[in-house]
């Protein structure tokens, strides 16, 4: 197979759709431009993603969770499940990638292969898989679990339902079903594979019972930012999302990442970076920095308390005296989400912060980077991109005529210098991307067996 | 709650989708009409929803399993999940019902329980649940188990993991959201409910993290005609998908279950009998009973060999001598489709049968009851329907042309004589099929508190 024609580097361009909600944005559902019910409404969601695809964006990508109480932040409590949500968009869209969150925690691995497969198939070869290792705890008893898994389980189980998912992915060879009216020969047998898998997380005979897509197999994505995440990703990720606050930051994890890619035997090529943004356009930078200003500060505390106890197990740090210093919690988070949950507590204890003051440095931190006109939000784009910190950008969609403006207004300045694509290169993610196919692994075998001869 | 108001009883219609084959029909991917992909094709499952829907059938219907080997027939070995391929449906289509296989033995009800909602979300409420204990015992080794479940298993999971959907479904009562922009209060948090359930096979917490839809709950199926899969259809099927050879057959099933039903207090009218059939339509009568002849006739023995092994558990016969008496085949298929298994070897004792008498009279049992002229399928489907014998079909959509002579020429006849609707009452499955909506668990409860008090 000869490698793809080299051609210069474009930024990638993912869209996170939220219905009702984002991070640090609990109120958007108030917002006059958004249904009440988005979060459950597949016409609000095949309308972002059509706006989307308009823009030649290469992915819409759906969170996910499975726990809620009362208390929950409304994107939280009434949701569509990602991957049904992205089947219907399949059909309603023809040429963006449709990348849905799905947790190597609590589903089976044939299950979720067969339905990503499926996703990949309807969608003529767009499915992605963000692989996650579930960080509320709660989920577990939603799936008849006392505890929920510890951390080295929840990122061994995922790392070992990848590589079973791609196994059984490549169930048939590409040629497999040769469909002979003529001779009534409808498969060739000796071009399907079982698995036979016995792990330590899993055990999978298979065969997968449905084929490859015009993609070969779904593209890979992750989240999340421990040690562990960080290795699962130079592992298996072809895209990776993640956060940065400054160029900095950005450039030194997507240095760390691709390194580790590297020494994987990997080409860091194939790993794409994307931070996830919310880049706030106004006609002037005073008016953007103004209008970012307002909306952080017009934020609700109560609801920003609430948010901020998400990586401590949902903690309910309401209970706490605000302006006291930052209470002892323990290891408090150690089975949520551990690394984040330690920032923060290193960052209290390293400041010698009161609880007001940490809540507030990391309201701080979720600042977007990218304030200003849409020239100024063009070039900082084009700053980070070209220094390596990003291959692509998730931008987080919820008010249409906000997402317009980054769409209609910065868009076309990056297009123009080169930047961005004008036209989709292909049909499906993988080539968007500029991922490589992965070839059959029984069709690479069989090849090799055949030059040893 | 008023009741609704009593129309005549109409005759409800179901569309089988089978892409590459069916029943008995190994070989309708080679027919000119159907392209050999076509269990793959999402465009092919479309064009035959709206075929259906144009015709004002109630639902479509997708069957499904998922264990293979290369000896399968075309139909198993490569095909769309059943719930991916169904929201794809969704959203290229208004009116008619969607219902998909999934079994209760392979399937968290956490995550089933949320797909289905969201499907019922997406289609404005038309989603169905054909519930199925998994008779394939290979599929274990899919999911991690050496050995399958029993029987007693299978269906002790089957009933609770459908009560525990049920309370998921109740997450919510429908007023649960103010979403009142002016105040910010999105949730009322009385009325979201936990679950708490902790049964024998299953422990769910909840609260299920979706709101319900227009019909309320997606609507129960269930096929499986064993004592235990009989019961769980009284208990909670509102739609039961049988086989029935003779009109005294289909009178005495359909009595038996909803006997059944009342038994258990239900209203056995809530309870509707669809068999599957494939009709046979030609200008006459002696034409029609001549095609569906030759095809009987013209199918590949071995292949009609392989599909008899699978109430068996997919056991070879083609070691036996056809022509000596049915083997001794022990308890082979206690763990698979066991019912059907014991009616065969009942069946070959009884007549004294060979294997391949046995086999052919199998498959005569298998011929279709409705064969003939547009008239005459007519008149049969009436008289089945007036005798109680059903109360929808079940048709096998294969080759386009041939479905269409039902829709286009059988249809017609009863829908003159208003056996058949002259266009939807809703726009819900429930609706069309004239079940009620159920009310929240939750909503009733506290109702009845009131009145108590």
């Amino acid at each position: 197979m000869a490698p793809p024609t080299r051609r210069s580097r474009q930024l990638k361009l993912g869209a996170v759709l939220m219905g009702v909600g984002g991070p640090g944005q609990h109120d958007t559902w108030r917002h006059p431009e958004i249904p009440g019910d988005a979060s459950i409404d597949i016409r609000w969601y095949a309308a972002r993603a059509q706006q989307a695809e308009a823009a030649l964006f290469d992915l819409v990508f759906i969170v996910d969770s499975q726990f809620i109480t009362p208390h929950s932040p409304p994107h939280y409590l009434n949701r569509l499940e990602p991957l049904t949500l992205l089947s219907a968009l399949a059909v309603q869209t023809t040429h963006i990638g449709l990348v849905g969150t799905l947790t190597a925690s609590y589903n089976s691995p044939f299950n979720l292969a067969r339905r990503l497969a499926s996703l990949d198939l309807i969608s003529g070869g767009r499915a992605g898989w963000n692989v996650v290792a579930t960080g509320d705890g709660g989920t577990a008893g939603n799936y008849g679990l006392d505890e929920h898994y510890d951390y080295a389980t929840r990122y061994g189980r995922a790392l070992e339902h990848v590589r079973v998912a791609q196994g059984l992915w490549d169930s048939y060879e590409d040629d497999a079903f040769p469909r002979d009216r003529g001779t009534g020969v409808f498969l060739d047998p000796a071009k399907q594979h079982r698995l036979d898998h016995r792990g330590e997380h899993f055990s999978v005979v298979g065969p997968l019972n449905i084929s490859r897509s015009a993609q070969g197999q779904p593209v890979i994505f992750q989240a999340g930012d421990s040690e562990e995440g960080r290795d699962l990703g130079a592992a298996v990720g072809e895209g990776i999302f993640t956060h940065a606050a400054t160029v900095e930051q950005g450039v030194a994890f997507a240095r760390d990442v691709k390194a580790r890619a590297a020494a994987k035997g990997r080409d860091p090529d194939h790993v794409l970076i994307f931070p996830g943004v919310s880049p706030v356009i106004a006609d002037t930078d005073e008016e953007a920095r103004d209008r970012e200003e307002a909306a952080r500060l017009g934020k609700d505390f109560a609801k920003t308390l609430a948010q901020f106890g998400r990586p401590f197990g949902w903690h309910d740090f309401s209970r706490y005296d605000l302006d006291a210093p930052f209470p002892e919690l323990g290891d408090l988070g150690a089975t949520s989400f551990r690394t984040r949950a330690e920032q923060i507590k290193a960052l209290a204890r390293e400041n010698g912060y009161t609880l007001r003051q940490t809540v507030e440095h990391v309201t701080r931190e979720q600042r977007s980077p990218f304030v200003g006109s849409p020239r100024t939000v063009a070039d900082e784009i084009q700053r980070w991109f070209q220094a390596g910190a990003l291959d692509g950008l998730n931008i987080t969609v919820t008010v249409p005529s906000e997402f317009a403006r980054f769409t209609d207004e910065v868009l076309p300045i990056l297009r123009e210098r080169g930047v961005v694509r004008s036209a989709y290169e292909s049909t499906t993610l993988r080539g968007n991307l500029g991922l490589p196919v992965p070839r059959n692994r029984h069709t690479a075998a069989r090849d090799a067996e055949l030059v040893a001869r």
